[in-house]
């Protein structure tokens, strides 16, 4: 941690501060410029004094030099984490895991036609929404426990693992009964209480990142769950709020290579949510291989026009098969496989 | 609800669009232009089949033409509300509120001296953090009940009604014990369980605004509070996420006139997160006011070097006691009063 | 400027950083903490070299600690410029200004008549768009040199000095002979050579912010004209890009704080440009009053719907005068006056 | 274009308002629904007269339903666009085309150097700045036309045609003897009357994204090139400004599908000013490629110490012609070649 001191700082503060550096057990080290004092503080978890001395009259600006996490990051583990989900399916390696899935579930028939229809063209894992965060009271909200069970007899008949959403603490016990991953959307990605809670769970996590949350931010919400005792979380970029409307978010693909700079945790991207334009999604899905990522996450529907909510967006399945092509081609040029 | 169709739309796909309008019970209003086809969709609540047609082959673009609010909507309700809060507290009349209190509560002594000093300068509500929202697993998380029953404590010596945030929906009882109004942080703004736990709780709410959130969908928020039945809702613009670095959030003052024209909910603004830095507050604090806020929520604290978060954007009582005197001549400009 | 090390640095890479230091002339200030090897480079316009650090093995960081500015600075200068504009106007005093006047100039007789009215109501200076930057090629560009005539007629009978955007180095020279004020617009806000060039003029500039800019790339652009011999720039703040859309942009009212404590230079706020809807301008023009602005820029239009461009968001002379009497109730608020 | 009246818009209004229409010489279509009236103005540009109806009292608001460009549009001209760009290259064919070379131009040994190299493992084209925009005017600015006669005989040695940054008006003749494709950078997107004068040239120009435009702002700026007879424009993804600070901007990887549906022109990436950090060029070079891109733009430099600017980010010949290997299998898997 760096302390900037104010220009023409007094003497007297500059003394307290440095006392008050040696006072906490650290070591400061001083460097008088033509233009300022700038003070290193020394020591293990200086940073969690860093409110200390923004208060102290003289500061001009507190730096922080390490990062603000340490359980996710790459430094504090150097080998990449290998998530694994249900029987056979590993995260992280070197394999390109395909989840695919309704946004929501609706009827018995179309989950089972879609979980078929994406097994054979190669997906390794099935998506489902059980319980929904819209934006409108007043729109479909999920079908709850009800979707759950479908989803559980989904996986039973195809041997795909499964991840649904979990928005509310008291969820959580009943996901865990039913799902294989539990999913914390964008719109929970900072309520922290869940968090903890899902930190507690025996199940990996994926982790949506939240519309307005730096990649250090979300790192930080990584950083609760494993600090809970639950090491499997993937992180999943799905678009970020910026001032661009031609698309619904403006999915981050340069997040993948970032992610994976700075921590061991493996990415997945979900481009379906990232556009939420049909015919942009599988441009994106290639990219977001291309750039490194583990796995991406894609709404596929066999009759969009009877999805419960973002049908609009919903790969069919001959969309989806080809799209699976394409991708073999290019998780080979980057030396993994599908 | 507009829909536009593509251009060469083929007649059948046109056709079967202008069934389904039919069908659903609407009347089509068709307009053959010289580059496209554009259809009104006519009657109540055509906007809840948006996704129907989205999907429809031959449709480009839906344009809603409504509002997707509608209790919280100023067409649905003309005058403004105003919430009442404790004994004497009127939100959204012609006083102008002034909310002031500590980001975290600590000590007894501290906010004892922080509620007298504020209520003497002119404050009429106090606020307190008894469940903080920390982006670090590894910071102070909040005094919990202890701080809920200072704040108790402070009332009853001072009078002063009692705000403090909510963060989880097991904690919703247990706060409608202790304080006279919940608050809702901008990292659960869209946490929609627990806007429905509030939204059946007997307290006024402070929602504040997401840091990614649009002023339409913030209102969608408020609207899950209403739609549960509770109407006393206090929105609170506490600033967005954007690009600039200078301030913490970029504090949206042009939200409070948006927000009354649109909703008949009165509004309050929080320059303290919205800025972040102790000498910016003052000024956006009156910018807020002579812009038409209903209130101004402020961090104070008698000793910010004790304080255990957010110290350094908090106002002493020096500060506070000038700020409220500039504050009340622009109420006076603006026809009201503290 | 302080170099953070990489973890695990090897020496040899540590001590060619040192080396390339002292090299330059500079002093190093070595900290060794228990995670990292930071080192402080002490010495005047350290920063210049900042990218030969950045390319050096074993550096992970630089952070720069002084600003990138000089001129422009509060630290250079401490006391407020004021601009002296035509032969009465000061702006940056205790006179808070406001700027009145058409987007673009359109008829003779409502120009006039526009700054008539404006003057009538208190308005210190005519502004009025000759050279127009539309986002189309196929709308109204201006009518050029016709306008400006007609703003110098409108100068001499009303005696409001005159202020309109230049677009093109190639339009200096002209703009020069007409009006008092040199405007650059938000879209020219980093075309460097613009800026050099009224740089090189003997006229005050009004140098908008650019949409995407922060405020320190915002000062940057104010370096330019002073570094070219200009000292008399007036920035103005107009509304950023974000992702709310209700309004045209999002006007940043905590740009003027800012300003105030990092530059000397006085500051306007353009609500016009900012929210681009009539009736949330006047709510803002008083926030920015409130907040400390020098002045405000007001698009009025005597007869909107003869505009030929933006007069949906023109204010009339009867809104116009109201708004004057709020603002000038809140100027004495804050100390000063009309 | 279609009209939305304000619910209660008295019969007067709403018949002033039809009467305009047709005194235009276009046709209403009016819905009346349950809660508002909705006007379709039908006819070619209509969208020109969007102000006339905005000022009318009782509009509510003016949706547009066309696009506000025409030339650039892929509704005008069906077929991909192909540039010639010296005598082999054609950009928005089957081929991916790469471009490398310095930021700035500093010595002719290392353009050279660098030219041959990038020559060698792949490149099309040879980029290097002669005039360069620096947010700081402290900064190098470029060596002007010794850099471009460097670049021309560089290109007569290699083969290699060149393209280099115009930023002034004035520089544009010059520019046009010396280089074979004009810039236009980031920060010049919306001086249009740079754009013009480009516009008039005889040469093709890649055209940067601005770091706040909107896709449908930039193919506007495209369109002012085009209305002036240039047809030969290639766009350039360069990353926008949003709240992320990990990557220099944030790369829209998505800008390019969306750009192969609404135009016909080229889209070209530039990931070194996308990221700005030299390890997140290359995954994001591939995902550019795999999601469609025409081309990539990249700054390479064979002694990133002696570089004049952005250094830190410029690949090593040793990185570059690794990921022209992947690149070349990416381009294979989506049906193209290098």
């Amino acid at each position: 941690m760096i302390l900037t001191l104010k220009t023409g700082v007094s003497k007297k503060d500059a003394d307290k501060i440095i006392a008050k550096i040696k006072d906490l057990g650290f070591q400061p080290s001083i460097s008088k410029g033509a233009e300022r004092i700038v003070i290193g503080v020394i020591g293990e978890k200086a940073i969690v004094h860093k409110q200390t001395f923004e208060v102290m009259d003289g500061v001009e600006v507190v730096t922080p030099i390490s990062k603000p996490y340490k359980l996710v990051s790459r430094e504090f583990k150097k080998e990449s984490t290998v998530v694994n989900v249900g029987k056979n399916v590993k995260v992280g390696g070197k394999q390109v895991i395909i989840v695919a899935g309704p946004c929501s579930v609706d009827t018995w028939d179309n989950l089972l036609l879609n979980a078929r229809e994406m097994k054979k063209a190669g997906a390794h894992m099935l998506r489902g929404g059980a319980f929904k965060p819209r934006s409108s009271p007043y729109a479909f909200q999920g079908l709850g426990e009800k979707a759950l069970e479908m989803l559980a007899e989904a996986r039973k008949i195809t041997g795909l693992p499964v991840v649904s959403e979990v928005m509310d603490v008291r969820q959580v016990e009943i996901m865990c009964k039913y799902v294989d991953v539990l999913q914390i959307g964008a719109r929970n990605a900072q309520n922290f209480d869940l968090l903890k809670e899902v930190g507690l769970a025996k199940k990996p996590v994926v982790l949506k990142r939240g519309m307005a949350n730096t990649i250090e931010e979300w790192l930080m919400c990584a950083e609760y769950i494993l600090a809970k005792g639950n090491p499997d979380v993937i992180l999943c970029e799905r678009g970020i709020r910026t001032f661009e409307t031609a698309t619904r978010n403006t999915l981050d693909i340069s997040a993948v290579p970032v992610i994976k700079h700075f921590t061991h945790l493996p990415i997945f991207v979900d481009p379906s949510h990232g556009v939420g334009v049909r015919e942009y999604i599988p441009p994106m899905a290639r990219a977001a291989v291309a750039a490194g990522a583990d796995g991406v996450m894609l709404e596929t529907h066999p009759k969009p026009a009877e999805a419960l909510s973002d049908g609009h967006q919903a790969l069919l399945p001959t969309h989806f098969s080809h799209l699976i092509k394409e991708v073999k081609l290019i998780a080979g040029a980057v030396g993994r496989h599908l």
